[in-house]
Formats: C-alpha cells, sequence, structure tokens
C-alpha cells in the first residue's frame, strides 16, 4: 500500500480535478503491474495497472488506495474492469467520498466473489487528496493560504510595497505549491497594488494550470490589470452590484461569477468557496493580503496556513500578518497546530493548521 | 581540544564573570589530567589539571580553550604553573582578549622554552564566551534579547495583557537562559505592566544568580515593585531627572546607577551596556517589551534576537513585535541572520543575529 500511495503521489500535478489514486497488483508476492491516475479523461489506475499485467491478473489481489468506482463517469467503473481481469482480493485505503461511489464499489465487489479489506493507510490516501474528500463531503475546496511576511509578522511596507519580500527559492516554492492547486485565489485590493499575473512559473515537468480567481465584490478590478489582458483567463467573483452589461463591457475576458454579498458587504468566503467547489476545484490557494486572508480565515475557511518568514525586520508600521478585528483577551487567541517547519532557500517555511480546542498553548 | 571545549562548556553557569575554560593534559596519547574552571577565586583550569595529573604532567601536552593567565589575579599566573610543572607543549584555541594577558601568556611559556600553538577551534572558544571576549575589547557585554510573540508577531494584546503567551517549557528554557547570564535588562514599562520577579526558578543545579537590571530613565519604578521588595538586588539605570535624595528614599533598597540620558531623552544603550560592562556583566539578557527592544535593537546594540514563536495569533491590534521607527521602504529593512530554528514544547525557538550586508534576502 506505501508503494500504492507513492503512485498516487505521481498524480499531484495532473489529475485535478480527480482524485491522486495509485494501484500496485501482486502475485505470489511479486508485482505484476503498477499505475497511477495520471489525468481526468484518461484511464483510471486500476485499469492502467490490469493492462501491465495483463493475463497475470487471475488470482491476484490489487492494492488501491482508493475505493474503485463502480458508476460510469468519463471511463467504465474500474469495479468492473477488476472482476472481469479475475482479481481475487481488493485491499483499498479510503473509501471514496463521493456520493455516487460510497461503498458500492468494495460491494460491487464483495457479491462478485472477491475478497475485500478496506481502511488500510485510509489517512495517507486522505492526506494525499485533502480538496478531493472535501468537496465531495461539503461540496467545497480545501483551502492554504500562504503569506511571506518578515520576522516580526509584516506583509507589507506601510506605503504598500512588499516585493520581494522572500527569497526567490521561497517564491520557487511558491509556484510548486500554485503548480499543484486547482485555483490560485487572490483579492481585488491585491490586484490593484501589485497587479500579479498568478501563473505558474519555473516548475518542471506536467501540471495544470491552476485557475486564477479574484474576489471582487464590487469589480474593482482596473480593466487594464495583466489577470484580464492575457489568454489564460480569469474569474472574478462579485457580489453584483456593478449592472451586468456594464461589468461585462469594463472585464472583457473575465468570467464574471455572480455570488450573494455576506452581511458585511463582501463577498463571503462560504459563498465563493461553494462557487469554486460547484466548478470543481479541489485546492485553493489563497495568495492575498492581509485583510482577505484574515477575514477568511477568522470565518473558519482556512484549513492551511503557510507563512514564508523572511530573516528581516520590516518595521511596526509595516502591514500586518493577518487583520483579525476582535481579539481583545488572551483568551480570543486563534490557536493553531505546527504540521512542518522547514528553512527554504533564506527563509522558514511554516505550515499550520486551525486548531479546535481553545486547550492553552 | 574538543574534549576541552567540553569541560570548558561545564563552567556555563559558574564562571561568571571569569571565561569559561577546559583543560586537557595528554601523554604518550593518554589523558593524564582534565578540568574546568568553575567558580571565579577558585584555581583556574589548568591549575585543576595539573593538580590530577600530578607528577606525570611532566612532559605532557596541555590543550587549553583559552590562553593561560600571566598576571596575578585572585589566583596565581598559569603560565607559570604550566612551566613549573615541566609541561612540554600547550596547544591553546583561543587567545586571551583580556588586554592585560593578550598574548603574554603564551608569550611566557615560549620564553620558559615550552613548545607553543595557538588558533586551533580559536573560534569555538569565542563562541562558549560571547560576552567576556566583547567586555574584554569593548568593554561591553554581549546581548541577547528575547521575546515571547504570536506566528503574527504580536507580544501583548492591545491592553497589554501577555501572560502567557509561551509554553511552560518555552518559559523554563528562558529560564536556563536567564541562569547562564550575567544580568537580566528589563524596561521600566514592563516593570509596571508586569511587575516581573526576574529571578531564575526551576533550573536544575548550580548557577549564580543574574543581576536584576531596570533601564528607568525617570525612575518610574513603583516604589511596591516586587523587583525593590525582595533580598536579591536591582539595579535601576537612570537619568539623573530625579533628586538623588528622593531616588534613594523612593526606591530604598535598589542600587541607583546615573549616567547620561541619550539625545532622544531616554537612557542610551550605549551608556547602559557600558556601564554594565564596567561592573563586569559579560553576557545581558534583555527580557524587556517592543520599544525597549526594539530601539537597543535598531541602536546596534543587539547582538542575538531569540524570539519564542507561540502556534497562535494575537491579532493586528495586538501590540508589536517590535517598535522600529522610520522604516519606509524595503530597503530600509533590518537584515538578520538565523542561528537556530528548533521546537521548544508547544512553541518554535528562532535565534537570529544581525546581519551587516544589505545583500537581498
Ligand atoms: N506578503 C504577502 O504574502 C502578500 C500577498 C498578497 C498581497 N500582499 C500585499 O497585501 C496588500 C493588500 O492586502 P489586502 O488584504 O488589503 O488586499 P486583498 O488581498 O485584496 O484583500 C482585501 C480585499 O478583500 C476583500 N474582502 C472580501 N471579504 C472581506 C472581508 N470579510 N473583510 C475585508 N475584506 C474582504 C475586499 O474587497 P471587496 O471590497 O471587493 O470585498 C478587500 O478589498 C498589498 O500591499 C499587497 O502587496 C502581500
Ligand atoms: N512578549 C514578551 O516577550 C514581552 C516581554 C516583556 C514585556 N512585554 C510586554 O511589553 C509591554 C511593555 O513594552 P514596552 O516596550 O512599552 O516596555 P519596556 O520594555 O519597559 O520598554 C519601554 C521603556 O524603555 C525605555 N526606553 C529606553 N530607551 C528607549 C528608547 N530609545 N525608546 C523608547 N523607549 C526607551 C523607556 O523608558 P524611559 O522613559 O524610562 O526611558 C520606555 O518606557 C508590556 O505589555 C509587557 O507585558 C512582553
Amino acid at each position: 500500500m506505501a508503494r500504492a500511495l507513492q503512485l498516487a503521489e505521481r498524480g499531484r500535478w495532473t489529475a485535478d480535478p480527480n482524485p491522486r489514486v495509485g494501484c500496485v497488483l501482486v502475485r505470489d508476492e511479486v508485482c505484476i503491474g503498477e499505475a497511477w491516475h495520471e489525468r481526468a479523461g484518461e484511464p483510471h489506475a486500476e485499469v492502467l495497472a490490469l493492462r501491465a499485467a495483463g493475463g497475470d491478473a487471475a488470482g491476484a489481489t490489487a492494492y488501491l488506495t482508493l475505493e474503485p468506482c463502480s458508476h460510469y463517469g468519463r471511463t467504465p467503473p474500474c469495479a468492473d474492469a477488476l472482476i472481469e481481469a479475475g482479481v481475487a482480493r481488493v485491499v483499498a485505503a479510503a473509501s471514496d467520498p463521493n456520493p455516487r461511489v460510497a461503498g458500492q464499489g468494495l460491494e460491487r465487489l464483495r457479491d462478485a466473489g472477491v475478497a475485500v479489506a478496506a481502511g488500510l493507510m485510509a489517512a495517507q490516501s486522505e492526506a494525499l487528496n485533502p480538496g478531493f474528500f472535501r468537496r465531495m463531503r461539503d461540496g467545497r475546496p480545501y483551502v492554504r493560504a500562504k503569506l511571506a511576511a518578515s520576522v516580526d509578522g509584516r506583509t507589507a511596507m506601510a506605503a504598500g510595497e512588499s516585493r520581494w519580500i522572500t527569497s526567490a527559492a521561497a517564491r520557487r516554492d511558491v509556484h510548486r505549491w500554485r503548480a499543484a492547486s486547482s485555483a490560485i485565489v487572490t483579492g481585488v485590493d491585491t490586484v490593484i497594488a501589485d497587479d500579479p499575473a498568478l501563473t505558474v512559473r519555473d516548475v518542471d515537468g506536467d501540471w495544470l494550470a491552476p485557475r486564477r480567481v479574484v474576489i471582487d465584490t464590487d469589480l474593482r478590478t482596473p480593466p487594464d490589470a495583466g489577470l484580464l489582458a492575457d489568454e489564460r483567463g480569469v474569474v472574478l467573483i462579485h457580489g453584483g452590484t456593478m449592472p451586468a452589461r456594464e461589468a461585462e463591457r469594463v472585464h472583457a475576458g473575465a468570467e464574471l461569477w455572480q455570488v450573494a454579498p455576506g452581511e458585511d458587504g463582501h463577498v463571503s468566503p462560504l459563498a465563493a468557496l461553494d462557487a469554486l467547489g460547484a466548478a470543481d476545484i479541489n485546492e485553493v490557494w489563497l495568495e492575498a493580503g492581509s485583510r482577505l486572508t484574515g477575514a477568511w480565515l477568522q470565518a473558519g475557511w482556512v484549513d492551511e496556513l503557510i507563512v514564508y518568514l523572511a530573516p528581516h525586520l520590516m518595521g511596526h508600521d509595516g502591514q500586518p500578518l493577518l487583520t483579525v478585528p476582535g481579539l481583545e483577551a488572551m483568551s480570543d487567541r486563534i490557536a493553531l497546530r505546527w504540521q512542518d517547519v522547514r528553512r527554504v532557500g533564506d527563509d522558514l517555511r511554516l505550515t499550520m493548521t486551525m486548531r479546535d480546542d481553545a486547550e492553552d498553548g
């Protein structure tokens, strides 16, 4: 199963919006076929592994990082393919969270007399696909928020200057994260301040270009923003305050997604994430300023916070790491959990998740 | 020499204000005596090692982490003791930065026909004694500034609440640093806000109680402050604005050190550090708030910055990590260098030194 997870990992950059899945076929303690799911629309890992094994698959054990599908999607159900090939036993890590599959794949195998075991290394399989599992369960993507800051927690100088806070190595690391994400999301004030391209640069190998998305309640994205100019497409999620016709004229070439604004007058993170989930976005890479990131985090919609900490002091007049109003007492603090700390070039990369309990650090 | 440095390290908690020194005597590739300098006024490492070796010392090689002394201090010169014992060869790591010794120890050995080599692992010996070397060269101590902060770089909530930002393990770590320091220095506003004890607690073994020092230009330390109440003594470094007689009445029991105030009206770091150096303080543990720490750091008097980063967000209304005014452009940033990053309990401990060059991170 560990090998199957390794294979699944190879789909990191290309499987989207499908899950990353690996399959290993074993007979008489020898691997007779292995594969991973590379690309939506192309064959699933099971089918590729069966092809590699050919006639040898009869009587084999299949190790799968995810329950095989049982429905006709873009490809025929893998459960059937395993049965037809005469596989004797299937060991699946995670059950498929997709309500259209949800245990039916394993059920179908059992009905056909295949021995079935499930749950081995399920957590690892899910960790490889946080966005797919989240979207299948809740209809919304998994959100990683990235911030670049100085040791004193500043994300820009007072006047807005913020290039470059981190080293070239850290920025390359960011491009790898972007490449592995389904969408890069930012806020309109970052577009106004930095005119970012939100593209993937300097990443070798194969990857799918992530969608580019701006949270822009009042459609303030400047008509001459680079995002609108190039061919790669951009989604502006807005609140419908600008008349549709005018919006289409001003932001020609952009996809305009209207959602209901939240109580505070801004596009709510919930509405934006619902819309992104509906568009099959698994993993969001939120790369915005302190206000948008703070608002989403405070509302509980950030799953992972990734801070690149540069060995500099930018001073107390600089812009804060996060704008999170209303924290007055120590007991109001927002609790995090360290996931990973490592050096990336000259900088430190801190990865944290939200902590539910209010236990005292 | 590595062994001698290990031995020297044992003096970390007790040698102050003397340097930490280790000595290993070797003859025919066998260690015949080893020792470290434990306490000022007690025998130096060389003398203790010679005692251990007894008559065997004749013809031996002495590995010393610091050049032997050549003057009569509280103990007779070690160079003489080595000569008398008939040591054939001396390998010294660092030369003594003390102007009263400065090469004379090695000179005296050479004159007596002892073979002398110097410089082996000198940097390590100096790193073990940053304060002693600094004080001998410049007359001022080495300064470590400690701050406890949340991931978003906040050292207190807006209203001043800051207990406890870090975990008990980090606070224990702080007490170990305190115990290894010659003085704990804080600012009067921290005394007013927190009424800290600035004592060493929960540290096993032998250590010397560090001096307690408050930077207090206008002698605003409250007469009922805990620091004044207990027997351990406290130094208030002030600018002489309060009449001496009144000061002595209000702050009975405190040592009052008057220094010339700086241009900005505050006790200048330079004046304070000169006074501390004159009092044989090697290593200062600066444990103050963002303003005093920021002012000392910006003026270039902080050698090492130690930040305990707690896995929490305290929000943008909280007090900053450092108050360092006047940084406007990215090119004004203060450059640091990572020295060490490690997990201490629930927190991260980041150790940084100042970086002179303005190379772009
Ligand atoms: N260091 C870094 O990692 C980094 C990354 C990106 C940007 N930056 C810097 O950050 C600065 C911009 O930061 P920013 O946070 O102001 O811009 P931002 O990322 O564009 O986010 C602010 C915008 O988000 C929208 N928003 C949506 N929901 C919100 C809510 N609940 N509360 C508040 N705003 C909400 C608002 O637009 P609507 O009014 O349209 O709702 C607001 O104008 C720039 O100086 C940029 O250089 C730094
Ligand atoms: N998180 C932590 O690690 C930590 C540690 C300690 C304190 N704190 C918190 O920090 C807050 C107090 O911070 P603080 O920085 O205001 O207090 P501070 O540490 O007492 O330092 C401020 C004082 O330093 C003196 N000072 C000397 N030179 C100065 C200069 N060049 N510029 C400005 N001040 C100078 C000033 O006193 P004179 O007017 O007498 O010159 C000033 O009142 C409290 O809320 C406390 O709880 C946090």
